[in-house]
């Protein structure tokens, strides 16, 4: 009998006290032990919750308890999370998490920690939430070198370019429409500005090449100056305007990351990933490109702790070596080749004097050959573009 | 440093080899130890290999030597590729393998030496080639219920339909392509009537659910019959005939799997997989619906052998417990309600007079209610139907 507690009962914690109850024995028959929640760590009371005698209020218990393995910390937000966090992996306790800000921002430290005290800390539900995502990546591909990565990581940002592309919406409208259905919170910044995509293509990067990508060093440009004008002429010419993350690995071992819209072809299989969904794909050399789609957000994401759960319980002799060392050597994205949309009061043949061959996709658009950022910015000036938006 | 031992020198064995050597500095800085190919089992010469010394062509100097952790399969059919699986196993080395057809046919037995021995029997290759697949299931899934799995398990198959879809070739002429491209064997039966996704259905419900689901039991129908007509009037109603390997929990425990051509409605993401790539669909109570995709046949199809020589290293000592115990009770599957795709010289007032509400997809098809196999074929006899289809 293995026994953990869950800190916040939130839509993941209450998710995952749900999943332990309801799949218990599914669980027991895989695992060859049973799995059982003792305790449930929240500053709120909840008197008709089937586990209504597993509440506390002290942190302590936890803490003090040799019973508890395994903390999921399904609190959120990096100041009592990472304390509890810390002090869980100190008094030898696996721990979980969904916790994106935290382990992108904090991860290397207590990875270390976790290192030092012999014990796992497992963060597969916080990229992709219900995707297995993150163990593909460091373990199925651990027989590649990563190329690349590309993901849709943010599913509050893709319904609402979902609205905009399927029924017209501006940003605005959809954005409106997405925080009515609980799909963006009351303060959407994190989402719509790229911060969230921003902190999980980090997490993505630091596994893939086991040194950290910071997050404040990372562009993340979002999808609140988005104009219903440039989805539309996307859309008639056979593209789709998504907010990727994008990491890549560069020749002589540095490695670009970053967050920005980026039209999509309709042929690649990215494209057609609509409403809340996520998916990601990584490229490796001996795999070729490989894609991974789901539920990235709310209740499934319980499914990717009970994992992580399971899998720290089968680790608890020979722990996950899992981590990422010293700083990447990080190439600056602006400089990163690429192909460029541009609108404006311009012909093509106005564009191509500037900067050689374009594809016109629209009387006053085109896409432009592969260029930098800071290539592709002179070359607007120097139009009057009113939009430019990269092409994946 | 891990020694491992390769079996076979065709596509997979070569391939793999290649991995070894091209990434050895990336895996054994993730694996914290070097890992180095000893031998290279073939009955052929490779004079001109990279390899060349590692050549033998006596498998007894493998399973003698102490220094050999791993031994990669990659034989193929069951006759050695068995006998020298089981010896490895029993001289207390992990094995590694693609082998559907063994792992289907014989991977209990094989999985319960391995437990005996307390080493690993590996196989993520075996099914998606080199799309993460059976460890997301076993483990990232392992919280779930597993309720359906539903994928393009062949590349084969998925290649020719795509032909007649996008080409308006025929069965006939896209399988000829097929060959000529080295996508589809002189042989092509194992292929072609579903017999390979079969095997591969197989093993993703034995580790779905525990049980063992063995191939004879399997109903499986291929593509061969498929005709041109179908195809066109499926993609003017916004679906793509797919191959799919199809099983499914019901209620009450029972285990249903088939393999069989589908009608996917375009709105699936599963219907924008073409050509030679594979994707899987699995849902879990706690997880809904997760998707991988990627290229499930030949070279990149190394990329999960070496993941599985990773892992099998990083579970030296304490095993992967993993396995299928005795037969799953399994459902017939031609009693399981679906929508079926019916064609022939019938009006839609005719079908609805037989078995109730249609939906007209052309002049002479419709999609009918969900219902049996058996009362579907009792329906298409009654209105003498030239075709009839599942609808996924």
């Amino acid at each position: 009998m293995a026994k953990f507690a869950i800190m916040g009962h939130g839509t993941l914690g209450s998710g995952l006290a749900e999943v332990a109850r309801v799949n218990k024995d599914e669980i027991a028959a895989r695992l060859g032990e049973a799995v059982e929640v003792k305790y449930i760590l929240d500053i709120r009371d909840f008197p008709d919750s089937p586990d209504a005698d597993k509440f506390i209020k002290d942190f302590a218990i936890i803490e003090n308890d040799p019973e508890v393995e395994v903390v999921v910390e399904c609190i959120g937000g990096t100041k009592v999370a990472q304390e509890f966090t810390r002090r869980a992996l100190q008094a030898g306790k696996h721990v979980v998490t969904a916790n994106k800000e935290l382990v992108a921002t904090f991860g290397k430290d207590l990875l270390a920690i976790a290192a030092e005290k012999n014990v796992n800390y497992l963060f597969e539900a916080s990229v992709g939430g219900a995707i297995p995502l993150l163990r593909p990546l460091f373990q199925c591909m651990a027989g590649n070198q990563i190329e690349e990565i590309a993901g849709i990581l943010n599913g509050t940002t893709n319904y609402i370019l979902t609205r905009m592309v399927q029924d017209g919406a501006s940003f605005a409208d959809a954005l409106k429409e997405a925080q009515a259905k609980g799909y963006a919170e009351a303060d959407p910044t994190a989402d719509v500005e790229g911060i969230d995509a921003g902190r999980k293509i980090c997490i993505l990067a630091n596994l893939a090449w086991g040194k950290e990508v910071a997050p404040s060093k990372v562009s993340m440009t979002g999808i609140s100056a988005i104009d219903l004008k440039d989805v539309d002429i996307a859309a008639s010419a056979g593209y789709k305007v998504k907010l990727l993350g994008h990491a890549l690995r560069l020749d002589g071992g540095k490695v670009a990351a970053y967050v920005a819209p980026h039209l999509v072809s309709e042929k690649m299989l990215l494209a057609s990933v609509d409403d809340v969904f996520n998916a990601c794909m990584i490229r490796g050399n001996a795999a070729d490109e490989v894609m991974f789609y789901g539920r990235g957000a709310g209740k499934p994401t319980a499914s990717a702790l009970m994992g992580d759960v399971i899998d720290a319980i089968q680790h608890r002799e020979k722990r996950r070596e899992l981590g990422w060392s010293e700083s990447a050597d990080l190439a600056d994205s602006a400089l990163l080749p690429m192909k460029w949309y541009l609108r404006g009061d311009f012909t093509a043949a106005d564009a191509k004097a500037v900067c050689g061959e374009v594809e016109e996709i629209a009387p006053n658009a085109v896409i432009t050959a592969a260029m930098s950022e800071i290539d592709a910015k002179a070359v607007a000036e120097k139009l009057s573009a009113a939009a430019m938006l990269r092409v994946l």
